[in-house]
This record gives C-alpha cells, sequence and structure tokens, in this order.
C-alpha cells in the first residue's frame, strides 16, 4: 500500500496552533490517509498533561471525590482547543458528558475505571482532530476502536493485540475514500472493556495500525528533528542518527531513549514497515528512518544510552556451580514476589541478579535476601545499589572486532570502574554496570570515544 | 597446631620407589603427622589406574560376570607393590578378600557396589602405606574413615562432610603418638554405607581432615613443580604460580586447571589453613602456596585457563523483558531433564544460556528447544555449538582498571571474535566465551599480552 500511517504525539496536539501544523502536514502529501492521535500534551511546562488529569480523576474518584473541579478542567481544556480551531460543536460539553458515562458506567471498579478515563484522553481528542479536519475540508472520519475491531488482551502483564486484531483493521479501514482518524493508547478486551498501553501507549497504536495496512511507512510526529546519538542534554549538538535499525532502536530505549515507545517497535518491524521519526515544529527535517537493515553505516557505534536505578543482588555459595537449580530456586522466590530481574551473571560460585530499584522495594529486598539466607543455605546474600546501565548500540558492532575493547578503554582512561559486562546475546551491543554517580560521565566518556 | 597433613596422589603411590619417595618425605619433617593416601596410580601410560580397574569390576559385575580375572589383577598389583617394599603381608590374599567380601555385601545394589569397589583402592593403599611405614620404623597406624566418624552426605548430587565429622575428627585424631595413615575419597554415609566423593576425591578428604585438625598446612604432594599460570602443553616453561588465593585456585580449576580437585579448596578456605601443593618427585622445589590473602603480586593476571565443549542456547521473545517470570519458566524446562547451567547472559529480548555440551545431549537439545518453541511461545530458540570459555584470572585485578581492556584488545589484535563476556560477580576473573578451534590460539594470546 503506498498509504502513509502518520501518529501525531501530546506536544503536536496540544494547541490550536499545533494541530493546525498537524493540518498542514496531513495535506502536504495525499498518502497521510491513517492518523492515530495522542491526547492534548501540555504546552508550557507548568501545565497538566490531560492523560494526567485523568488519571487524578480516577484516583480521586477511588478515594469517593466527585472530581467536578477536573471533569471541568479537562473538558474546558478541550473547549478552548476547539473553540480556537473554529470548531462549531460544545467540546467542553461534549467531553463533560462523555466522562461522567465513564464513570456512571465503569465507577464501581477501579481499575477498569482508570483504564476508560484515561482512553477518554485520545477518544475525545481523535473526535475533535475529524471534526477539525473536516471543518478545514479535509473528507475526515473518526474511528473508534471499537468499530474497527481494535483488540487487546493482558498477557502476563503485556498488553498485546489479538491475532484477529490486525484483520479486522484491514476489513474496516483499507480502501477508504476519507481519511482514518484513530484514537491512540487503547482499545478493547473480547469482553467490551476498556484497555490501554502503558503510558506512550499511542505509539504502539500506530504501529500496529501500519502493520496492519501494510503502510509504506509509519510516520511518527514529535517535537524532536531526530533520534540523536546521545540524550542531547549530555552533549551539546550531538549526532543525528539519519537511520538506525528496529532493534538498535528497541535497545537504546531499553536503557533510557525515550523518543518512541519500546513495544511500538514490534508490529511495524514483523511488517518490514519504515518508521520515521519527524519533527511537527520543523516538518522539512530529515528525521530519522528506523529499518529492518541499513543501507549505510557512518560509525560502529550508533547510540549511547544509560540510566540510573538499578541494584545488583549478590548471591554466594559454595560449589553453587555443581548444584543443579539453584539459580531456578533464586528465580522463583523472586517471581514469588513478582519481581523481573534484567540481568543475572554468574561466577563460579556466586550469581548476581541486575534488577530495578523501583520493582525491588526495601520491603521486597528484606523479604527475598532473608529468604534467601534462609532457604538456600547460601554463604552470604546482598544487595549494591546505585547502579546505572549503560549501553553502546551498534548493528555495525556484529562485523566489527575489537569495539568491546574501544569502549572499555574509554572508561577505563577515564577512571571508571565497571562492575559489570554483557556482551552477548544482541551482538549489536555492550552493556556496562557502573556506579550511577558516573553514569553521565561514563555516556560522556563513551560518546567522546566513538563520535570525535 | 603445629603438624602438617599431608596428602599423596596416585602418582606418589604407584610403585614402591614412589612409595619410599613418601616415607623420605615423611621423615624430614617430624610435623608430618597425617598422610592422607589415594589409590596405586599408573607409572606408565599403557598401565591401568587401580581405581579405573576396580570400577570396571563393578560394571562387570553389574553385568553378571564374576570378574575373576579384574580381582587377580587388581589384587596382585598390591601385592607386587607390597612385596618390593618387603612387607611380609601377603597383600594379594588380602586384597582379594577384602574385594570378595564387598562384592559379597553390595553385590544386590550397583551403585553401592560401585562406591564400595571404589573405596577399595584407597583403603587397601593405606593399610598397606601404614604396614610400610612401621616396617621402615615409623609409628604408623591405619585409621579407617568409619571409626574416625568420617561421615559424608550427598546434598543435591554434592557429597558433603556433616557437620558432626569435623568434631569427630578432631576427637579420634587429635594428640596421638603415632603418625596416622588415613585412606582418601571416601567416607560413610550416617546409615553405614561407603559413600565416594567425585574422582580426585582424596584432595578434599585430606582438606576435611587439615580443617578439622586445625593443620599448620595442608601439603599436597603430586608429581608438578607448581601450579602454572597457564597450561604447560600450550606454552614453553611457563610461569610457576608461587602463591595464589583458595579463590583464583577456585575459579582457574573451573575452566581446566585440574592440579587439585575444586570441591577441596573450601574446607581449608574455611579454615583459613594455607595448602602447598608440592611435587613428589623434587620435594626441594618450593611447590606453589594456596592461601586466602596473598602477600604480594608479581602481576595482575595470575593463571589463564580455558576448556572446550560448551554450547548456547539462545531464546528470543519480544518484550521478553516485560514479561515477569519468563527466565523461572525456562529454567524449569532445563531442570526437568536435570541440566545445569553455566551462565546466562541476557540481552533486551534475549537470553543465551552457557551449557556444558556433555549434560546437555543431542536428545535432550532436541526435548528442550522443542518446549521451548512450543510452551513459552518463543519467537526463535536455538543452539549454538563448539563455544570455548577462556578465562583470566588474577585477583590483583580488584584494584586495577583497564585489565578488561587489555584482555579484550589482546584477544581483538589477534582478530578472535568475542562471543561473550562475562565480568561481574567475582571480580577476580574475566570470562570469554569464543569459538572452541580458537580456544588454545586464545589462552597464548592473553598469556602473551600479560606475561611476557
Amino acid at each position: 500500500m503506498e498509504d502513509i500511517v502518520c501518529k501525531f504525539g501530546g506536544s503536536s496536539l496540544a494547541s490550536a496552533e499545533q494541530i493546525r501544523k498537524v493540518r498542514d502536514i496531513i495535506l502536504r502529501d495525499s498518502h497521510r490517509r491513517y492518523i492515530v492521535v495522542s491526547a492534548p500534551g501540555k504546552i508550557v511546562a507548568s501545565e497538566s498533561k490531560i492523560t494526567d488529569m485523568l488519571i487524578a480523576l480516577a484516583s480521586a474518584i477511588a478515594h469517593d471525590y466527585e472530581g467536578r473541579d477536573l471533569i471541568e478542567k479537562i473538558a474546558s481544556r478541550y473547549g478552548e482547543i476547539a473553540e480556537s480551531l473554529d470548531i462549531p460543536t460544545d467540546y467542553t460539553e461534549l467531553v463533560r458528558q462523555d466522562l461522567s458515562a465513564r464513570i456512571e458506567r465503569y465507577g464501581h471498579d477501579f481499575p477498569l475505571l482508570t483504564d476508560a478515563l484515561k482512553a477518554a484522553g485520545e477518544d475525545n481528542n481523535a473526535k475533535l482532530i475529524a471534526d477539525y479536519l473536516r471543518n478545514s475540508g479535509i473528507p475526515a472520519t473518526y474511528i473508534s476502536p471499537d468499530e474497527a475491531g481494535f483488540y487487546l488482551s493482558n498477557i502476563k502483564g503485556v498488553i498485546r493485540p489479538l491475532a484477529e486484531t490486525y484483520d479486522n483493521l484491514r476489513d474496516s479501514l483499507l480502501d477508504r475514500s476519507d481519511i482514518v482518524v484513530f484514537p491512540g493508547f487503547f482499545g478493547y478486551t473480547k469482553e467490551g472493556n476498556v484497555i490501554t498501553f502503558t503510558r506512550g501507549g499511542s505509539d504502539i497504536t500506530g504501529s500496529i495500525l501500519a502493520a496492519a495496512l501494510q503502510a509504506r511507512i509509519y510516520e511518527n510526529w514529535t517535537d524532536v528533528d531526530a533520534v540523536y546519538s546521545v540524550h542531547p542534554g549530555l552533549i551539546p549538538n550531538p549526532h543525528p542518527i539519519t537511520e538506525l535499525t528496529y532493534d538498535e532502536m528497541r535497545e537504546l530505549s531499553y536503557t533510557g531513549f525515550s523518543v518512541l515507545h519500546e513495544a511500538a517497535l514490534e508490529p511495524v518491524r514483523r511488517g518490514n514497515i519504515p518508521l520515521q521519526i519527524k519533527n511537527t515544529n520543523n516538518p522539512d527535517s530529515a528525521g530519522t528512518s528506523i529499518v529492518a537493515r541499513r543501507s549505510d553505516f557512518d560509525g560502529i557505534i550508533t547510540g549511547i544510552s544509560g540510566k540510573k536505578g538499578f541494584c545488583i543482588l549478590h548471591i554466594e555459595k559454595y560449589l553453587m556451580n555443581s548444584e543443579v537449580g539453584f539459580a531456578l530456586e533464586v528465580m522463583k522466590i523472586l517471581s514469588d514476589y513478582n519481581i523481573p530481574f534484567e540481568h543475572m551473571p554468574s561466577g563460579i560460585d556466586s550469581l548476581s541478579i541486575v534488577l530495578r530499584e523501583e520493582v525491588f522495594t526495601p520491603d521486597k529486598e528484606r523479604l527475598v535476601v532473608t529468604r534467601i539466607l534462609k532457604e538456600l543455605e547460601v554463604d552470604s546474600c546482598y544487595v549494591n545499589h546505585g547502579l546505572a546501565l549503560v549501553m553502546a548500540v551498534g548493528a555495525a558492532m556484529k562485523s566489527a572486532v575489537g569495539v568491546l575493547g574501544r569502549a572499555v578503554n574509554a572508561l577505563s582512561r577515564a577512571g571508571i570502574n565497571i562492575d559489570l559486562v554483557v556482551q552477548g546475546p544482541s551482538e549489536i551491543s555492550i552493556l556496562f554496570g557502573i556506579k550511577e554517580t558516573l553514569c553521565n560521565y561514563a555516556i560522556r566518556e563513551l560518546y567522546k570515544s566513538f563520535f570525535n
């Protein structure tokens, strides 16, 4: 298919002015026929995002507040935008009624209510954008995920589309004469309840649509000119990435690159559809292409990222290595407290498990360490906090020798001690565990070594 | 205690000539009062070790052969040694009767019979050595593990002493006026059955005795002048290690240093008793000291070892990282087939599990891969064979920066691709996974880089 699926993020839809830019972008290419929208973001830092207000509203209701003031604030935000865009419909009233209806329907069930209210942000915005485009003379239709058969399910904590969703989308969205405006971020379970992706999930909606429709390209419109090789807050004018692979992007997302939702890559990857990061505020900028295979590499390393907030659970037990199933017992204990782990480098008689501090709370730490000491008869078990994971990612690494050495030398020369190295499975990245306080320093030193 | 526990290995006791050397060694230091002995080893390569013949005998009986010829061969070997040493007792007859009695008692139970017959090698040799020493005018007494309360148990496949064993040994062996000759390699369960360590386990017996008696030193007499920094078959005249820590030795054992049984270190380590590797054929050589803390380092790296025969089970699954308990499910499947794993480096959406080829047989591989594909809905699951693990070990690494870089550069310069790096838990070693065919080459290149 020659058509383009465009997803516009919250900052691209935060005001009437931004939405006019979106209209112009749609008009500039007649193939831009599928528009996935986020909820309105914030224009000034002090403002709240619609989604944050909706979450606050759900929480207020769960605590027996009516949340009238929040409903008014949210509804009037839509009303103001609609008015500035000369949309005749009273969006304040429309959103007010919509939110009340959702509260009416799901008020008894906090998780369902939260999902339903969060979804209201995108849902109402899609209606508003469709109205606006129609008023501007563009034949546009709001399509609800419900009528398009956009079914999702929660499988072990991961929200995924059902297999039939792809067929449903094709059946309902292909070969239409109008432009489709589709709300991102949520879908429906087969039971008919609203279900949302995690935050930023409109990226996933767009990706699923692009894959289902076999779009020529999935354009993800945001507020940056490109994905950069390193966070622009750390290095002035960093190297922009013109092209990177799905897998490179996935690895970089893991340790902090947040341009895209990490789950947004897979649908387009499977469909082999190029994903283009574009800037709504500077549509002439080339942006960044995310593709299956790169045509060219301009360096061994594509990007460097880092993330704080990890810790290491160390376990030592004499002859651990000869004991079949030891690690399994440790995993079971972690699993009992629903603690996912990130990495598990093992020595001969020792095991280190890298965990996210946010899931390994002090309470859970106490429980886990106590149980390991008691049940597994280990020699020692303790936790080192304050770890950062720093990653150098580059698909060109596969065919190059010596990249690890260069990275390690850069850190060593800078006097940075490496607590942990993982180079293995993916072959397109090297992961270092270092002291949290040295995270940004390490990223800068790696950048200097590979990009200067 | 000022006394020394000496363990003599099979090569130190393979002939009358060797046993005379042992007597001289005992006479040279009056503190050498606890002698742990192996079964006679072989003098010429074509000969069989007694232990191998005993295992063959057990197997013959399990297959309904009487094994008369093997019994004669084993018994006459003892008889010849005793005769050459002018021991008046008829050891051929004595061993013949001993083996028959063991077969009589345990013939119905193959595992028990195997243990009982294997133990006969050390047991009869200890009696022979005690006889010989007494005949030479040295007051020596054979003590059986049974009367000394040398109790062992099998905990999840690892043979360990019971806590009371240490007390029992102290009670029965301390403050004796004679020299104790104690058979290595086996002990007794609380039920009264013979139980053996894995092959080479006399090293463990000596270590447990040394720890129980709080010996000044545990001398392990073998046939090499020292532990070398690298296998002497790979580098001519390699650097001899004069001193290394228990932990360094343990790591080096893991990937191929076989001077000591890997489980022999822990008892002396816990008791903080120095272990001295000595050469029966060259007792004036200083040997190698294995200690808790080194007084001095003569280099960053203490030793380099490598071992072939590993493989990697690769698993890829989109969003594996977000799925709590995924690795646990994989571990459970491995555990169902009693497959221990060595290392488990994980990527973002991938998991690599390093396994020993010897435990991951083609049959098990088929079963495991099929189940992972079917039950865990992964995107891919396959095995890469022919991996070697190469390890650079050095306790000085902890306080040095840049060692990893140097090691990685040495391999890179040599054009060796690194499939896997694990530097983590122990902090005294770096482990590389490389192609099996490059194993010796990699060891040599690392050696050149750190020792030349």
